[in-house]
């Protein structure tokens, strides 16, 4: 298989691979016969562990991808008339094709963000100017990433205005952790105290971009949202029948904060990118709070740094170029691509 | 993980683990850094691999799972005015929630099966009553399983008449091969003799049951449908971002002949089992031509059956039980179930 | 106009234009400036007069047409993942397009009907017949017309033991009233004995074929239903913007019991028309319990029957066609049909 | 019913009523019987109506609302991975609930508006900004509103500009034509020529605002248009039964130019206003381009405003009241408007 095999990129976190406790984990359930579909001892474990982790009311629902997470959550936050809040810079905005829609018929009320971010000045004039009429989609939920799409993290001061500011005006709010595990590692916090303890309700558990081979979760935070999450996640076509696999997988990321270390070492490994383009006279365009690194390049030269290195283009009339690091970069790919990068900018 | 093991059970074919070629194919595939979504490597050869097996015109899209599978193939033979047509014993009326509808707002024409088979005579006079106007949902596609969900399997002249009368009618051909594998290893065909030989336009290709851990695939037989089953793909939330492992696990089955191996070993599985409660005096309910087996039981019975038996209850008022062989289902598997059964139908 | 009037028919009771009555009332509606959307005085008239009609907790929603008010009313009673129980002769199944689907993404259980009925025989197995898991859509609602597609009526007591068996089911019923008014009529009942008073939760209000030039309603008659049926009847494109045009023409057929006298006549054409065909030796297929009679036609004549008279074709293979009779229906164009009639069949 | 009516308001162009002609032609299409459904001589009428007026390719469809219209008109322009470019003023942005996104699942590209006005500058980053891939929902069609939300009217060469883009980069153009007659009475074009001429394909044809009781109509400029917007139309929930009551309505505004007089009338009481206006000093926020007045007032003092003059509430915010004359405005009706006004700002 080697000719698939390439040098470690920045693309993105989901160009890596599965972490090998993942491979265990999923070789280890692979014994016998069990029941599908979640009714499984796995998912039950896991179940458990959800509870451990994220408090007693948590209830945990895998999926296949942060998509689904995504949809199937907000779904359950929405009445067919209502709508979500969320930025123009989010990834069920620009990321998700049509699913939103086609799945969910969800209407999606876009702010701008700052930073990537949410703040309570850009969601308060959306419930202030809603009038309460059924010729307005009601603002009945609010999402935000943790961290963000842009590489930013909330801190949980800024969590709590927001989730206090949205059940205040009656909405509830969904948190879209694909790169939750980055944000807690960067803050030094456990994952409860990014979710449960500031008032979310239901929550995208993304894990993919941290070491499985596929499969994340919806987590509900809230007892009325599990059987809505149950149903929704089987009519939006997200219910694994082996799910113990899915189960295993989790597992092993949350069962003994492999999920962490797998974080900081994306994290560190985007630090060190960052803290070698500073070298170089390079600033990058938003604070380097995750994994992810926002490269300024000049527009003309872009296409010639996208052919040569292993990032994406982010916005090219801008002439932005993004790098993200995963659980397995080394301090040798962060070299390799700052000398490359180098050559570019130098 | 020994307490989550149990003996090998009939419920369903998932409740199988993965076979060992699949689990060393993924492990293969974990090799540094590949492009997400699709553009790797191993994608490109299962997408090669899938021209082989299926013929030139076929491209292979690797999916989650089968509801996800039909959901995206339904869609891209429908307008948003037509319907498809099925039995009433097929898995999307009733085994996938709403999500036909939720996602695709399909309707769904039902008719009468035979043995759990469309028939030419049933499907005829829902072309010859739909009279063109817009009051009625056009019906634009057929679709049928293969193996059907009785365990029942068409004939290559079965399975020609049908796409024959649709094409006349102007509809088009979806087959949900969740087990096509067994119907192929049953008939000693190949894969493409059921499919791109006899007109199908889009296939659900099973493999989960097959013995992945997760992933199955829409293979399209007609060029024009690529496009759309690609971007629906996305839009129903079936993209996987680490598609490696799909294509990894794909290309296990379909890359020596795997699938038909695992195939006839549960198929053969099905028949022994059939054969021993003949044995007993006991008929199956419907012909055995695939690796389920319908087990009369009667109505009174039939909780302390299912509470014993690793079989399901699949009708209660009329007393059938379900069982379906795996992959790995052994002879002592059926000889178990057989000395179970023996003791509440003896 | 000349040109376009023809002779009264009986293709369907929408082919009649509007009584005089609902146009004086929008001639007189049409009188200066008043707010739009319903918050007009006439509007509030129509709302006080509904709780006259149907009982204190009755709201009533004048939407476009009956396909918008099933379709508004049926989503308010499921989740996405619900479906509702309706028979394989219902508008809702047969007569609307992808409607329900589209824009519900409604599931349909269809189960035979008896003449055109719901019986609680057909209801029950599919309530006993789900299991409550996910892979199931939940019956959550029963929807029957009442009168029905084939021309017959429920009674009193068969609506009853339909509706006691869906709420023992927990389910609430949905009550297609596109010719509620010849139901009433036919039994001499009100209104409210039909619906409220058999524990009927939301209804569609039938009054295009009661002589409305457009204009039917949702009307619930548990408060709880009251919201979202205001919030999707406009998110299902059902609001009105001149409400008051609606509302006035609803007022004229409520106000004065104007709905019965016009369904009074209409039955009495119906009953008109099956006396002089059993004197001829014909009996329709259906009892004539509203107005509407189906008649048998040998089918190698069907064709030219109705290329001759004014029926509808309804099944060309058993060889019936349908008359309707409209408020405007006379004896001469009940003698005229006959005459006719008498021609092909004599 | 002197007690529902009030003096004539400017709250919207929809708190008027029909105009007369409107009424005449209903009362005499209200003679006997004829098919449904379209299938009648005045539906045919206006079908060569509409070719007279927007040419030859020209088909129309009767609809019931603006909402109805503009569903059911960008549906046919969207596969279901698709998106529609339209301005954060537009009407389907903002005032149609979520049934862009329920109905048709319609995935919605807002782009900043210029006084209301999409501009190829703000177009044309969507289109660079489309990478192809399967991620991102395709930008194929462009939604635009002749006259604007905000009461501004596109001049032939904008529209022009912005067609010409849509289709060099291949996508589609709507024109949401809810007060169309506004903009060309205001122009002094033909319908034809804002429309067709400049290359639209479909168009939402507003009628009600300009004097029917109910009705507009989706009118497709594409061949091949044609039949989806027929199909939508029925599955959208849109189709009328008694058509010939909405054709009838379509045919006394487009029959003789009544939409024109009546356009120009409500255009003239809007500029009566302006001028008023200026004269005490008051500048309209924006261009007074159609019949919209939007009117700067003191945050502080709007709430007066409103409950004591006829106007909107447009922005509580900024301050911004809006008033909009209808065809039946008077002189007398702006004296008394600006007279209160005065009160209120002077």
């Amino acid at each position: 298989m080697g000719t698939m095999s390439r040098a470690r990129g920045f693309t993105s976190d989901n160009a890596s691979g599965a972490h090998p406790a993942v491979l265990a984990a999923i070789a280890d359930a692979n014994s016998g016969h069990v029941p599908s579909y979640g009714a499984d001892p796995l998912t039950a474990a896991l179940d458990e562990r959800a509870a451990e982790v994220f408090g007693d009311d948590a209830r945990i629902f895998p999926v296949f991808n942060g998509t689904g997470a995504n949809v199937v959550a907000v779904q359950a936050l929405l009445q067919r008339w209502d709508a979500v809040v969320a930025t123009d810079e989010s990834h069920m905005v620009n990321d998700e094709s049509t699913a939103p829609q086609l799945v969910g018929g969800t209407r999606i009320l876009t702010v701008a963000s700052r930073g990537g971010k949410l703040t309570t000045d850009v969601i308060a004039p959306v419930f202030d100017g809603y009038d309460g009429t059924v010729h307005h989609a009601r603002p009945a939920a609010v999402s935000l990433a943790q961290s963000t799409e842009l590489g930013t993290t909330y801190s949980v001061a800024e969590l709590s205005a927001i989730t206090h500011l949205a059940h205040t005006r009656g909405a509830r709010v969904h948190l879209d952790g694909a790169r939750l595990a980055n944000a807690a590692a960067r803050l030094g916090t456990t994952l409860r105290a990014l979710t449960t303890d500031v008032g979310v309700d239901v929550l995208s558990f993304g894990a993919t971009k941290n070491g499985t081979l596929f499969g994340d979760a919806v987590v509900t935070l809230q007892p009325e949202l599990a059987e809505p999450v149950d149903r929704l996640r089987k009519a939006s076509t997200q219910l694994a029948s082996k799910m113990r696999f899915v189960s295993a997988q989790l597992l092993a990321l949350l069962g003994d904060d492999l999920w962490r270390e797998n974080a900081r070492r994306a994290n560190a490994a985007a630090d060190l990118l960052a803290a070698r383009l500073r070298g170089l006279g390079v600033t990058p365009v938003h604070p380097v709070e995750a994994n992810a690194v926002f490269i300024p390049v000049p527009p003309e030269r872009l296409p010639a740094v996208v052919a040569a290195a292993p990032v994406l283009a982010w916005d090219r009339t801008a002439g932005v170029v993004r790098a993200v690091a995963s659980f397995d970069t080394t301090e040798e790919d962060v070299d390799a691509l700052v000398a490359e990068l180098a050559r570019h900018l130098g």
